[in-house]
């Protein structure tokens, strides 16, 4: 009698499962269940070709799966068997099982605390709206053509060969793109030899606090000020001293001020859109950051996270392209712009100091996804990051003018607020 | 005169610009070239339509391409001009603008030097073939079935929702999913409170001496050992106490005796496939490092990077599922795998540590790509990791043959060595 095959191998042609996979799957389940014992002859492709109505192509692919998998054995032109040796993983205990389950214990050892504040929710949900402190909406970002690239890079021949280069500091590809980017959007002058591609902008916050801060260090920065970033400062042990922050951004007098009594490492700033007021560095106090810089020999970390969001002015050039000694850090990223998933972000410095911030991010994590990022690199060359931005900006404005209408309507009796120049709704103290 | 539309507007049929974008892209360029002009009325949808031979829907999406884009004007049922502001985007500028280059300067701050010393270029590579210590062959890898999957997550609605959930820690999701692959493949018996997930074992490295080691700290390393494990280990300022690797492993009569004499924090190490021995320790110093870290309480950090390949034999259960007080800190990643550009690994611990590893680990880059871990969940999920490593397995076994037999007959005369057991081909001291 012959074997139920139509019955054990079950194929439903509208699934996405290549039907080659789905009659592999079957035979796998047979054995597992012992419907199909260890050694049993199967029929040849041409055969279970003919059962099962299929192409005698892709019975030989299922076989071929099987074999890869040592589920069966082929010997040409003789037979196809189920496998004596079944490959399940089996791995080999030793000593006595834990019945304790020990991960439900605590460790005992003595270990760091990083303090964790109960976390401050800002997001506001809704079905279909969120409002939060900035996230992009991923449906308006081109995430397909991203993908799209990432599958071409790593199907061809030479994805290799590619993806594996210089992925601590970053791919040079990307790198290259980006003092194109660069130079077009922000007036930097700089070599791929200045940029280190992180996994976004709090890493580079973080590569900068490890390397320039210490103990006996002081820090600058502004109050209130991103809670991220104290903390990153925090870890170094490094003093950090608070200075007010206005509608014009910064206090640079009162920076100047302390500068002539304390040794002053580096300043912390965001010149677009400061965390969390969103108001804006003035030119007066652009032009005399860099003076004091200079004068006192600080370096400037310019968190310029938000460059790209602008709605009714232009953004003004970086710091990072003033007139500086090569002493501003100049911090930016793409999760902002395409997708708070997407880890992808940059930093630009003299060439000295981003060749130790890659050695030490070595040591972090090795690096970031080749792949991802010549596909970012792609998104940029092809103007297609530049279109989204447009388009996304657009969307964004309309959004925000919308809710200012409706706050206004609805609840102008009850509340007041400014409506800020970039992405952000509300300022909250 | 009719505008000569038809010659401005290049249609390629066969290309995958998709035609509306193409319409789009044309009047850009016209308008940036001047052919077009600021306030020239456009024809109507219906108009242009004709004009090209497409449906006027694919007129009309490009149309509002443009619009969201703000380089043309709509007027529903009036008119379609080209707009009078022309969005470039134009940043302010501000002071002088720095003609000495800044970034060709060294940043002249003092600043903390991570020594990197020359590279050890194990790798040698064929026009085909890469020998290297341990890169996965990406062309075998299912990355395919991965961004397909990444795809469908980022192009549904709830998208959003989903991306930015507990990236920190990794999402639910894929910590879920690891909670079974973990028991099903080292019969471990966690929860997903158990587990961050990092850009891979380094990260996990990295994190677990930040949090343990200090200055005052002692760390048991093998000799010779993974020499980024040390580097990691010595960015801490602990005291490194390195103790010999022979064919069973790390020795652990060794361990007993320094630990006698002075109070160790942790020891490092690598069960399966030391590197760069590729010994696996014995079961005899599996229970006595057990025995050890109880009896002197110290954390074992078990870096098994390598678990899953294995040729001739099967692997030991990992120590972390061996008779502990919860001081195994167990190590693994997906890199070797899959593709050294996927930046994913785990770290499984008890929870108080995991939660001060995921808050240290918020201060240095936020998190992972939320996506890609609900993508290689789904991976995990229908098994397609699994078939895809049998499948692997069995390639690398076969060329790891192949490469021995063709050095014992072609150099046989003149090189001797020892057949590893896993994926690597040579001890190299």
């Amino acid at each position: 009698m012959i074997f139920p095959y139509k019955h054990i191998i079950i194929i439903d042609k509208e699934s996405k499962v290549p039907v080659y996979r789905q009659i592999a799957i079957s035979i796998i389940s047979a054995i597992k269940n012992g419907t199909l014992k260890a050694g049993t002859h199967l029929p040849s492709s041409r055969e279970l070709a003919k059962i099962l109505g299929v192409h005698r192509k892709t019975v030989i692919a299922g076989y071929e799966e099987l074999d890869a998998q040592d589920w069966i054995m082929i010997v040409p032109r003789k037979y196809v068997a189920v496998s004596e040796d079944i490959p399940l993983l089996k791995p080999q205990q030793w000593g006595e099982t834990n019945i304790l389950t020990p991960y439900e214990k605590e460790l005992a050892i003595p270990f760091r605390i990083i303090e964790e504040k109960a976390v401050n929710k800002n997001a506001i949900s809704y079905p279909d709206i969120i409002i939060d402190d900035g996230h992009p909406d991923v449906r308006l970002s081109p995430i397909d053509d991203l993908l799209k690239t990432y599958r071409s890079l790593t199907s061809r021949k030479y994805a290799i060969k590619n993806a594996n280069i210089g992925t601590t500091q970053g791919t040079l590809n990307l790198r290259e793109e980006l003092v194109t980017y660069l130079s077009v959007t922000r007036g930097l002058n700089i070599s791929a030899d200045n940029i280190l591609i992180t996994h976004g902008a709090q890493m580079s916050i973080y590569l900068s606090a490890q390397l320039l801060l210490r103990r006996s260090s002081n820090i600058i920065v502004g109050k209130p000020n991103y809670p991220v970033a104290n903390k990153t400062f925090e870890e170094t042990e490094a003093s950090i001293i608070e200075v007010n922050v206005d509608d014009k951004g910064i206090d640079t007098d009162a920076i100047e001020k302390i500068c002539k009594r304390k040794n002053i490492t580096a300043v912390y700033v965001i010149p677009h859109h400061h965390y969390p007021t969103t108001v804006t560095l003035s030119v007066e106090r652009r032009v005399k950051l860099l003076e004091l810089s200079r004068q006192f020999s600080f370096a400037i970390i310019e968190d310029d996270y938000d460059y790209d969001y602008h709605y009714t002015s232009s953004p003004y050039l970086p710091l990072a392209t003033g007139n500086h000694n090569g002493n501003v850090i100049y911090i930016g990223s793409f999760s902002k712009l395409l997708d708070p998933a997407l880890r992808i972000g940059f930093m630009v410095a003299p060439k000295n100091f981003i060749k130790q911030c890659t050695a030490f991010r070595k040591i972090i994590d090795v690096g970031g996804d080749g792949y991802m990022q010549n596909a970012l690199a792609a998104l940029i060359k092809e103007g297609e990051l530049k279109r989204h931005l447009k388009k996304s900006k657009k969307c964004y404005h309309q959004r925000r003018d919308f809710l200012d209408v409706l706050l206004k309507e609805k609840l102008g009796n009850y509340v007041s607020y400014t409506v800020p120049t970039a992405e952000w709704l509300f300022g909250y103290y």
